[in-house]
């Protein structure tokens, strides 16, 4: 159990009671790995009390020294045990992420005087990365820049984009990895021009661009890194004018960032770049996420996030701009805020690379 | 788009409208396979008005005939976008998954007169497969017959569970699935006495009990059997006794399923022949689970669920005895239930079986 973290979290916010029910959130305050499937798993806490974990009889769960583990069995009534660990007066924070068939009852029963969303405390701990995760972070993306320079070497002719993502998981255990950080993004020729295009049976034609969307997990955490690669043949003078404007998008923000900056203006760098190049529409999505045990945290680099950055944050620079036309092209590092910049966990070159 | 499985929803609700956001759900209704992460997704259904998907624009979707598409970006206030769609004096059917972040703020507006748990209409929809369905939970079950045919022929002297498992999908996708339906359990030895054990670097030893639990997903649909071997020894006579409670346990229930009788009475009637058996308290979960497009969907064959049976339903019959000084022991089929009795779908035998 991290108590450091828990006092975090009970710092930051003014409800009597925190509610929390995301799987990764529980890992991060106590160290322990449960996935509750459609079952209710919660993690209670108050100031000046031992937090109580509400647990299903079935997940085997060795405790934790000052946690008090609360369990039930499947055809417990949820609501009920919750009732008996909540006053009716308290300012209850629920887990941003509880579902609706648990939280709906507790409302309907009135089991607290007003609920409200409870995660941001946590999220906002969770932003913070402390010396312990960082080091993590930056052992997971070091691992993800050498798997970066083997995936570049399976590519041939003809070769099908889920035949390259089905040897990637194997190359990042070699390196030391446990798992997949998210399904890795494998995109031949237009499929580049998807952002979220998952690997199919596309097969590689010269001059293709090939896109690597990837990371791995690395004891928890997470990296995730964006290249994009031409076979065999260079870029057309387009697009090397594309793939130069993603390229200066991303640096230009990465040059931007430094604790102290509004998340929204580190987009705006890089939305800036693509924009005046003429290609603003091609760019359809947020620059950045936090990322950490999640390669999705709570956190975003784009317009509607207007938070200063802190040193400590870790977030992705993904600048991207999906032309069908012309070229699908993005280009992702991760980035930790320091004080006076950043500090680029990815170090695998953005310069134009002709592959096989 | 399936216009009769909306309607058979509508039918079911009293509700003004329903706001389902489950991929699965949403798969069943419109045929299209759409996971938005952490973004927002819903299909609204309206007696009388075109179903509308809500859909951020990062999600490339060709359209369903008779469904209009209501696009979102990034940033885009969702309890707003909904508002526009909602009439305030609507009763609204909530998903039961639908994300605290996207209900509470909702309720807070009041965008609706009231919100309400609306999935069981769903849900109880979805319990009810149709003919092509059940055509293609036949053929799942069938290929994962076949699989346990070869899965028990990889095990040999000093293999890892890791080892075996990681060969499992290969073999799945040459007997046609596309997928596994859910993480394959492999346990060894003791290993088995914990109902959701994760294959990990256990070695197999002469004399331990080999537990699978695997299922495969084909044209969407999910497979779900557990069989429990011995390794190159038979069963002592304590061993025995269990394994053939277990069998005993999983045939009565099996012989009880027919339409009209209470799930809760499946479940007992499993449950009875390992509490006589003096087993009972090592049965420590539901005795199944509903499957279908989802490896777990709506509906538990389980003490707390009292619903009958309706021709059409598909579930597990899955008792276990989980004893760590003696066996842990699981053998599972999925049935359909018919008008007379039970179609079983695994026939893949539950004798005492020595493998390796």
């Amino acid at each position: 159990m991290n108590t450091k973290r828990i006092e975090n979290v009970l710092n930051r916010t003014e409800c009597d009671a925190l509610l929390i029910c995301d799987p990764a959130a529980i890992y991060y305050l106590i160290n322990a790995h449960i996935y509750p499937g459609e079952r209710f798993l919660g993690l209670l806490l108050k100031k000046d009390e031992a937090p109580k974990l509400f647990l299903n009889t079935l997940f085997p769960f060795e405790g934790r020294k000052g946690l008090e583990v609360v369990s039930y069995s499947d055809g417990d009534d949820i609501t009920e045990l919750l009732e008996q660990h909540i006053k009716k007066s308290d300012v209850l924070g629920i887990d941003k992420n509880l579902a609706a068939r648990f939280l709906l009852p507790a409302i309907k029963k009135q089991i607290a005087a007003d609920f409200t969303d409870g995660s941001l405390p946590v999220d906002q701990t969770r932003a913070i990365k402390d010396e312990e995760e960082l080091e993590l972070l930056r052992i997971s993306s070091r691992i993800n820049d050498e798997a970066m320079a083997i995936f570049k070497t399976l590519v041939y002719e003809g070769v099908k984009e889920q035949q390259i993502a089905a040897q990637m998981l194997d190359i990042y255990k070699k390196l030391g990895a446990e798992a997949y950080s998210f399904t890795p993004i494998v995109a031949f020729g237009k499929n580049a021009a998807d952002p979220h295009h998952m690997p199919d049976d596309t097969k590689l034609q010269i001059g293709d661009a090939v896109l690597f969307d990837v990371g791995c997990v690395y004891h928890g955490y997470c990296s995730d890194m964006t290249r994009t690669f031409f076979f065999k043949q260079g870029p057309t003078d387009i697009q090397k004018k594309v793939y130069d404007l993603v390229r200066k998008a991303n640096e230009d923000a990465e040059a931007y960032v430094k604790e102290g900056v509004r998340l929204c203006d580190i987009d705006k760098t890089a939305r800036d770049v693509i924009e005046q190049g003429g290609y603003g529409k091609y760019f359809t999505h947020r620059l950045g996420h936090f990322i950490g045990i999640e390669d999705h945290e709570y956190g975003d680099v784009s317009a509607a996030f207007k938070d200063l950055t802190k040193a400590g944050n870790v977030f992705s620079i993904e600048p991207g701009i999906y032309d069908p036309q012309t070229l699908g092209c993005r280009i992702e590092d991760l980035v930790i805020v320091t004080k006076d910049g950043a500090e680029i966990l990815n170090h695998y070159p953005h310069d134009i690379e002709i592959i096989g």
